[in-house]
């Protein structure tokens, strides 16, 4: 079925702004699926096909859905994939650089004109084992999103309030660790902010959550308007960013891959929003 | 080195109210224990001493803390303890019964006259191979204060929010499910509250953390006057019960055993209080 980190990011970052996606598929790429991004108000200039089959991945989740294990994972046409911008593309003020290898995001942040707020994602296997790149890579972003290990493995240290400082000297300005179900840590040198997942009923498939939470918090910036090139982005804005990142990965499980946004609204949204708030504050 | 659930109870509750400690010691407890804790103003007419050794605990914790074995255990006097409470205390209005068998925490209830608000904790042995007499216990109290994982045991459902469902079923009309270094969520009928952990720079011992959750969480309330019998304790009372319970473990973690509380003052948990209120409030 249709996945992968750049569809779930441009659904959810798709109810807070228009998503230009940059990406790769082959010729088995479904018509309906198109259909459904640029039907979320998505731009599909910079996504290419090519001959061959699109990327595939299976994973088996384990009972309590903490940990999964992956079945099959197919580069297909991804393996070659070099990303190029379209020419409407470059002087777009936001970006977020999916997880691939360090030297692609490297070269999309160079197509880019003018960009104000630039940002991204990492895995371990591009911490552990090519390093050197990925330090002068996010050594050009604002803001660096990442989960607890990786956060750990990165910075060599196992905890996380002294992780976030090593990351916060390596360039971004801004850090968030996600840490599963049970939330995410904002960091920047001035302040902290700890949001607790939210309880879902049931957690149907955790597949993509991380990747809409990144879409939510990218999506609530762009819909904002910041610009940290005129100053400093207000923490209530990155702390509300967070939220909507946090609201965005819980409807992610609710239903089997992408499917709870075909039918998610804008005011659903918000309203788990409103829930977010009421069930923190105190 | 002094410790005990009670002992991390009674020092916890102290910064709010005075306790009234009920517990048994051998021939062993020093003098200077004794003093302490009534230096923090809990009456030990109820802390009875008989022959023998104090029960003993010792302990090795995994690198990242979140795991431990126990290296040893010895009941001692523990073994064939009756807890008996002095007349002074019977008409006292708020109980809290630590961990132990629940025939006996229900004849601690028992010896109560007109308490206003009872709650307490227990652990996996007694829910998996005394659960008929833990059931019947755990009816009378008002809130039950339980880790995640018993949370799990107890209700037979590994979804927190269904579980919490199934558990306030069974008498408590406050449920507070305690997850370590990811914080706490309160569940009553009307509304749950969910607050992260406190990030440490550095945890040094996280030994009685979850029992001066509970010291700070009942010593809150009773400093409050809260009355249950009097209609519903208002949920902000109890959200903030929640984080003082949060700030009491976290001073906790930072010196080995209850070494924290020997300097520790009053100024200071309110200062944690706030900042609790500044890395969650969006």
């Amino acid at each position: 079925m249709l996945g992968g980190a750049c569809t779930y990011i441009a659904l959810a970052a798709s109810y807070f702004t228009r998503v230009n996606i940059v990406g790769v598929v082959g010729e088995d790429f479904a018509q309906r699926d198109y259909d459904f991004l640029a039907g979320r108000g998505s731009d599909l200039a910079g996504l290419e096909r090519v001959k061959g089959k699109t990327f595939f991945w299976s994973g088996l989740y384990s009972a309590d859905m903490n940990d999964r294990t992956t079945l099959r994972t197919d580069l297909n046409v991804f393996a070659g994939f070099e990303p190029k911008l379209p020419a409407s593309y470059r002087s777009q003020p936001y970006l977020l650089l999916g997880n691939i290898q360090p030297e692609l995001q490297r070269s999309v942040r160079a197509q880019m004109n003018g960009v104000r707020l630039v940002g991204g994602d990492t895995m371990n296997y591009w911490i552990s084992d090519h390093r050197e790149n990925l330090l002068k890579t996010i050594a050009e972003w604002d803001f660096l999103l990442i989960n607890d290990s990786e956060a750990r493995m990165l910075a060599g240290e196992s905890n996380l309030r002294r992780a976030a400082e090593k990351i916060l000297a390596m360039g971004p300005h801004t850090l968030v660790i996600k840490r599963g179900e049970y939330g995410a840590i904002l960091f920047r040198e001035d302040a902290h902010f700890i949001v607790p997942g939210y309880l879902l009923q049931q957690v149907f498939d955790p597949t993509g959550a991380g990747d809409c939470f990144a879409g939510g918090f990218i999506g609530y910036l762009a819909g904002q308007g910041v610009n940290p090139r005129e100053g400093r982005i207000p923490h209530v804005d990155l702390r509300r960013a967070v939220i909507y990142g946090s609201v965005m990965g819980s409807f992610c499980c609710e239903k089997f891959g992408v499917d709870r946004f075909r039918t998610l609204t804008r005011a659903e949204v918000d309203e788990r929003y409103q829930e977010f708030k009421a069930c923190t504050e105190f």
